[in-house]
């Protein structure tokens, strides 16, 4: 008797609710929208897309920054898409640096699990907070500012940053400056930079004009 | 020349803008408010704020659910106040589990430092999404929705939960039905649980009623 | 002259600002997305889109918890996409209980239309908040949290409860642990109930496992 | 064995997430804020606080406009504040009417309890949507457009209006032009009115100048 | 050595996070959303999206107010979709009047850029606050209150007035009142207008019924 | 008859509506929020809180960079607070420049107003997006992007710059490298650039270390 009735009870209640949006897994072949991608059917997710391994593996840092950024925002991870959270991985090698860059759309919290990072943070008051972490340690980064992180040990070090956006962004000052076809004159106008320092870097990152 | 004008226009930059808003520090004697605590002096702010040690030690484990969540949320790390972001560590020994719960205020999302941990949630459509996860491997948890993560591998685990909110919440089902005085007979009601059973939980987890 | 010039002015208003958003009504037949469904176009809009008749008759509580909640939400009425707010209709015939559930998505407002409901929540401190709600009482439940109502009246009570969402979600917690095929001893070692009452009540709800 | 342990597990859980923000029940002794008022202190908090009786009751009709609005915001109700809903009574005696007018920070669902109500919005494109409405029905009023419900029926009418925001705000047209020192002069320029017709209305409602 | 390795990282860093999102210039040809048009694709974008000249000519006040509104909302200027900011131009000349209106959607800011202007605006509690402002002046205007701007000075004047939202929205009252066909027993009703004056303005501003 | 009682009416909505917030006026005395300043007592607001001159003036561009940002932010304006909205002043005399910049916490919308200004900014994907604007161009900048505005033609230029936040915030990055104490090693460390370069550029603009 008990059994039938609240049976269809549930079955009611779970297609009344279906459509409830509990989670939007992004369809990246769809238009984005401000509010992040188009949800994929729902009927067609399943635990795989919450789940992502990714980021299980050092990147290589066999490079000239010594480093790697590996993140997990959207376009990698769709299961956070509208979810207001991401993270990225971070490895550098001894002397390694992840340089001067700004989130545009996200505060940054960063957990070092292996090595020794000096990281900071300057304010608009132009104020610098920096301090050497250990592994354990945390350390946040307030929206839009500048900040770095650089191995100050002498074995590599490994830390994942979360963000409070899925899609935080990412904009290394030098790239920006030196990575493209920006002119040399305006570089200079808008950072008092000498053009020959603009030159060299510019030769460095594949930056043109 | 060039230097003090420069100097004066960088002078009065600082103080034109010194009271922007990049940080918020929680002064937690201050009443809080619906966006969070009132600010600490800036003034005051030192690199200290911005940095917690409180969670790099594991926690303690030696209790029935031999696993514990030890938290960097405004209460404990009150840099990340109004940042919308927090953290907590998830320690979980051999048949360790963080039991089914849920948190208000804000999607999580896991990454597994050490061992192996079958996490999983249900969503409002009664579907349940869960895997086994190793080290390395993130998977995320929307918001609102019960969830739990449980110690499957032979040897202690350990992760890092972020969340997209500086007061994420924590409400434990187990906690929240069996651990205070709210009447045996009103969970009965609501939960169509066996007295007995809730008697013997209200027992063991101190609730009255 | 007067007429002409300003009808003009009038006409060029109406066309330069048509396509200013004052609402949304969803298109369901798209793909949703994070901040609710696409509109449908605007010239297709009529009053009958902001208006719904669907909760104005008592939902069917001849069953085992002898209530019925009947929503209004975006899924059943479009025209709130979008909006931030939503309805639902709790009928509940004598003896009847909306069982402990929680909305991931929205705080609720509660207002008594008729009889007698005891209500409460739990906060994450595990705090009980709980009350007796006559005619025209009205009480808050803050977002995620769990809470209940039940008749505790000896006719048949009725209420609306309103929505700070237009997808508030609904998740009743007996059919998140015990209506779908989450394995048997996950629910006991993540909740810590017996497997003989977890069977049971699989049984009751149409889980498996 | 069990219980002592758990037990002190459950205590530890209480105290270190005892500041998480679940609610913020407004003290309106200390200053506003953009987000809502400073929260009452927590341990002060009681079931009382959450529950209020205040719309229970019929709204003085014996007015010009035969109706009353008997709301339920933070002002009247502290325990909304920061939950992003509140709600409001509508009394229409036979030939009742809310006159014209705004909420300026809110969407409002209306659903009708007793009587015949009819009610209608205007579109910033000036399109006009409205619809007789009756017991049951249920309507959605567009954030900050233009509004209003009258009594369409020969008894009297009773609905209840929730919105999406502690402070909705009310802003009607007539008193907003008339009830207040605003000069006749400036009222007809800037909505051609005749100056008449303004000094009649800015008699009625109390005006000056 | 150094061009190469830093180059490849470079690269590496732009197709990674390509799918960032910086701006989301709206695809008007697609469906709406809550939070603003779907996305132009990115490769398409060039910064003729993110400039407008649409606003730099006055607007035709030839007409009975004397006065013209200029948007550069997402219809006009999808480059702003989803970035919540926008701007309008204010052109008034002798006698010229932007008549008693809201926006729903957001705040409003003025600058004077020349001649004389009178603003002002209507609070909640129906309060008046105005002002004359000269060229310089900014004045603020909180979202969803009446607001006006006349031209007070024996010159034409000028204006620009940004908003905190891409769509901000304009509900001219007496275009919402008597530019369509609402029924003049409803709007008397509803305003406490006499008959003969409504029907004045409707003849005026090509309102019927 | 007529009047008494709708004036009693218009009292008791005064009254009972009083507390709705309209507006939010910063008592910056107090300790700020993260939604901003609490608010000063509703009673003691006039006009002249939402009025703003300070911005009437040209800036003092006699200085290196040939510039001047005139804010009317919170700190200058406090109308604005928890409105969203702000607004500054930028005067450029010929050959001015302001230099590379970042808003963390605001989208921007650039008009000008007088002279010709070439502006642009920089994307995350590293693409530039610049133009020369003309009196009455306008531009947006999406949040938190690199950026900056140059007078390119043959006299000053004047342009006003609106955000979609009342604290937008500002960060030059050279005063963020070069106007501190970051230690000319991490200068070097992070931005690859020489360090001479730095020591140059920290002479230039009163840094240390």
């Amino acid at each position: 008797m008990l059994i039938p009735s609240l049976l269809v009870f549930s079955l009611l209640f779970v297609s009344s609710f279906a459509s409830v949006q509990d989670f939007c897994v992004a369809d990246l072949k769809q238009s984005d929208t401000p509010s992040g991608f188009p949800c994929k059917d729902p009927k067609k997710v399943t635990e795989a897309d919450f789940v992502y391994s990714g980021i299980g593996k050092a990147g290589n840092t066999t490079n000239l920054i010594k480093a790697a950024v590996t993140p997990a925002f959207t376009a990698q991870f769709p299961g956070v898409n509208g979810l207001g959270i991401s993270i990225a991985r971070l490895d550098l090698a001894v002397g390694g640096v992840i340089p001067m860059h700004t989130h545009p759309g996200a505060s940054e919290l960063l957990v070092v699990i292996e090595g020794t990072i000096c990281a900071g943070f300057i304010s608009s008051a132009n104020t610098v907070y920096f301090k050497t972490l250990n592994k354990g340690d945390i350390m946040v980064f307030p929206q839009g500012l500048l900040h770095f992180q650089l191995n100050s040990g002498k074995s590599s070090a490994q830390a994942f940053v979360s963000f409070g956006s899925a899609v935080p962004g990412l904009q290394i000052t030098d790239f920006a400056l030196f990575a493209n076809e920006l002119p040399t004159e305006l570089v200079a106008a808008t950072t008092f930079l000498d053009v020959a320092q603009i030159k060299k870097l510019k030769g460095v990152l594949g930056g043109s004009n």
